[in-house]
């Protein structure tokens, strides 16, 4: 059945468009935490939407599981093979940046441009997707979009489904879906393209997409701040909100134990106040409009310490002070790492629930395994905490309590009214914990949805469902 | 059958609960322009989500289709009912705001509460849902969700699928949905909320909602442009976004033709500038920050009228002032209609296709019927054109050619890579020209789905489909 299928799809594809030695698919096996994924009996490089429609009726007609894979930088297993014999597409042969245009504010992209190849594109002509990953230099657009991808920006702009005006996919039977219209308003129909937004590849390869742009974010300002509770930090920050509205960019935070790890474990890191937190802020403002934005930053941060909410803080007086107050926030995972095993959790709770979250998913963990080092920090402006754990001080494991932690970390945020999936998805990995802990109801529609557009289950199985 | 479906269904609900008499359904039947809808069995007013579900059962076990109306100020048709024997529910007791949200930025509403009360209830918390129509005191979240409404912000804050985080709603068989999370990051699954947003009541019945806040805009500044084309318009808007940045929050368009109508038939109207434009656009800078937002919009139509896009300008010097700018605008449709028999056209395409397509049209237009008077008006930042006409000078109707010309002109959006249905959705009135102009896998996907959530096809039947 396969070798009917590689001898046909080599035709179709030519030399460049199929791999199938181990050699070469061996790149593509495995996710990068290297958790998931089994060999596929090809990996498939189409060149055209056209190349991989054919490539879908072939491989619906040998009943081969297809699954698709951008950048494979996700955590939970999405872009790997799982168990039915399985074709990978991969989009390197269908990158380009097709068209940036400047006075509607849209970029049309194919799915395998990496979000930095569209980033460079864009400010070319002034503007921006607001949209910043770690993994931007390998994460592609395809797949950004199949995970709706979330990152530093989403309480300002959104999460990828939020850039999303139009796509272009394949669907499971071959047929092309083409939507790739560069509409702000398109009340024509249900609004399909933005169904695919967080599918995970489970209801159609996406192929192409028209993205929305915002004007550059030309100005910034930024401040770092100390609170003595991440309930404290709540409170403080609905006012900044308020007064300053859409200036506010991020709203970012950590804890001492956090910065305790990284002055151990990282170079250079120097304390941005001489007030210890335990809770620190990062707040930045932004405008491509040329404002006074430290003095304005500067007003709201004296409000806000005026009213006790804060012990100290500081703006940023230069821009290599700026960068040292955000590689704080973002070295907080590698300072984690280094000091050895961990347990990692992506999880949002309503953004005036945070504090509570934390709260009660700490005294829940220690109640576990006594002593456990609880790391939070994350995005103070939409909710999502990385709720992370060490073990206790001078142990090296969780103590065989690895699991009963991490369900009663998620079993707390959604009783929090939260999710135990924020930005990274289902994949392979939180399947179950989906069934678990969603509603029946919410589930059923997802697998009555799955079923019309996949009949046969051959469109990524095991991912999402 | 109806008769056996009204005794249970009064049992259920109560005398309060239905309503069968005709003259008490009568102002349930019609759509308020008189266009559509034949009487109901009953129109039923469920003072719970439960109650509503146990009516859908009710509804399936007699075959009866079901209709949700909200305020019924659609213009297409789709809150009355059709062909089958229907039951129309109303959601007048469903219409509390449960909850505003000072700290997270959301509010949690029932489906019946009027888009006017949601304002109400959050300004006093200094937050604001960033949409605005004429209708808003009588129409309501459900509808609003159900039609995904424009408005005049949806350049800068996106339609009414953007505020939406989670919903509840009832399925065609009763079941309850029931996701009205207020999550900013929420991965864990399909994005089934955003399915419902402009689905017209085919998919199911929506009964609460949770919606994304913004900090009220407590700083305005407005200015009023003339320009000697809409393509000049076109070009210097881009600047303008690119140097306001998200402070811009209206681009509104009218033309010569519609101002001269406005001075004929409607009172208290004074000429904004000297020089007639022929095109005119009303540019509006906002912000929760305190800004110095006239001189920061002054600096930049300086910029514009040097590089000879405008050819004049005026920034409010008072709110009386900026009261009487957007009343140019408000009222395009009023002098419009006052000078007798119109074609409306609510059209959208590509931001920097705005001009192509008003070009196009008006000599399809003109072609078809020499003479007839096109007035464009509409949202330059979104791309949404009002392109309506209205017969010859001294003509009263267009001689037959009405149709002819309502079909030449959506061909030709569609044509410029636009969509006949921006903001106003498809209803009953559109359906023949959604599956005359959209592809056919597009039209597919969406029986696919309606299929899937309602094989019977009794929600909303002859709406979307």
């Amino acid at each position: 059945m396969s070798d009917a299928f590689v001898s046909a799809a080599a035709d179709l594809l030519g030399e460049r468009g199929l791999l199938t030695a181990e050699a070469d698919t061996a790149p593509f096996t495995r996710d990068w935490l290297d958790r998931f994924g089994v060999p596929p009996v090809a990996v498939a490089r189409p060149a055209s939407v056209d190349e991989l429609a054919a490539l879908m009726r072939l491989a619906a007609e040998h009943d081969l599981a297809v699954t698709p894979q951008g950048g494979n930088t996700g955590l939970l297993g999405a872009s790997v093979a799982g168990e039915a014999p399985t074709v990978i597409v991969a989009f390197s042969r269908m990158s380009r940046v097709l068209d940036v245009d400047p006075i509607g504010f849209t970029v049309t992209v194919e799915a395998g441009a990496t979000l930095a190849a569209v980033h460079e594109a864009v400010a070319a002509h002034g503007l921006a997707l607001p949209l910043h990953l770690g993994s931007e230099g390998t994460a592609q657009i395809g797949g950004l979009i199949a995970t709706n991808a979330g990152g530093s920006h989403a309480m300002r702009f959104g999460m990828m489904q939020d850039q999303v005006l139009g796509l272009e996919a394949v669907l499971a039977d071959g047929r092309i879906y083409d939507a790739a219209r560069p509409l702000i308003k398109d009340n024509a129909g249900y609004h399909l393209a933005r169904l695919f937004c967080g599918s995970e590849g489970t209801l159609g390869l996406i192929t192409k997409a028209v993205l929305r742009l915002q004007p550059a974010l030309t100005h910034t300002a930024t401040a770092l701040l100390t609170a003595p509770s991440l309930a404290a930090l709540e409170e403080a920050a609905a006012p900044l909100r308020r007064n300053l509205g859409s200036l506010l960019t991020a709203l970012e935070f950590f804890h001492e134990t956090g910065l305790a790890l990284l002055e151990r474990h990282v170079e250079g890191i120097t304390r941005p106040v001489e007030t210890p937190g335990p809770l620190y802020l990062l707040a930045e403002v932004a405008s491509a409009a040329d404002l006074p934005l430290s003095d304005i930053l500067e007003a709201a941060m004296v409000g806000a310490l005026e009213a006790g909410a804060f012990t100290d803080g500081a703006v940023a007086s230069s821009e290599a002070q700026r960068a040292a107050f955000w590689r704080l926030r973002e070295e907080m995972p590698e300072g984690q790492r280094r000091e050895g095993l961990q347990l990692k959790h992506d999880v949002a709770v309503p953004v005036g629930r945070l504090a509570g979250f934390v709260d009660r998913a700490s005294t829940v963990a220690s109640d576990i395994l006594p002593s456990v080092r609880i790391n939070p920090f994350g995005h103070l402006g939409d909710g999502n905490v990385h709720f992370n754990l060490s073990p206790p001080e001078g142990t090296a494991d969780f103590s065989g309590k690895a699991e009963a932690l991490t369900n009663a970390i998620y079993e707390t945020a959604v009783a929090e009214g939260g999710t135990f999936a924020a930005e990274h998805g289902l994949g392979q990995a939180k399947v179950a914990m989906a069934d678990r802990l969603r509603p029946p109801v919410e589930r059923d529609l997802t697998r009555t949805i799955k079923a019309a557009f996949d009949p046969k289950g051959r469109l990524n199985p095991g991912k999402v469902l």
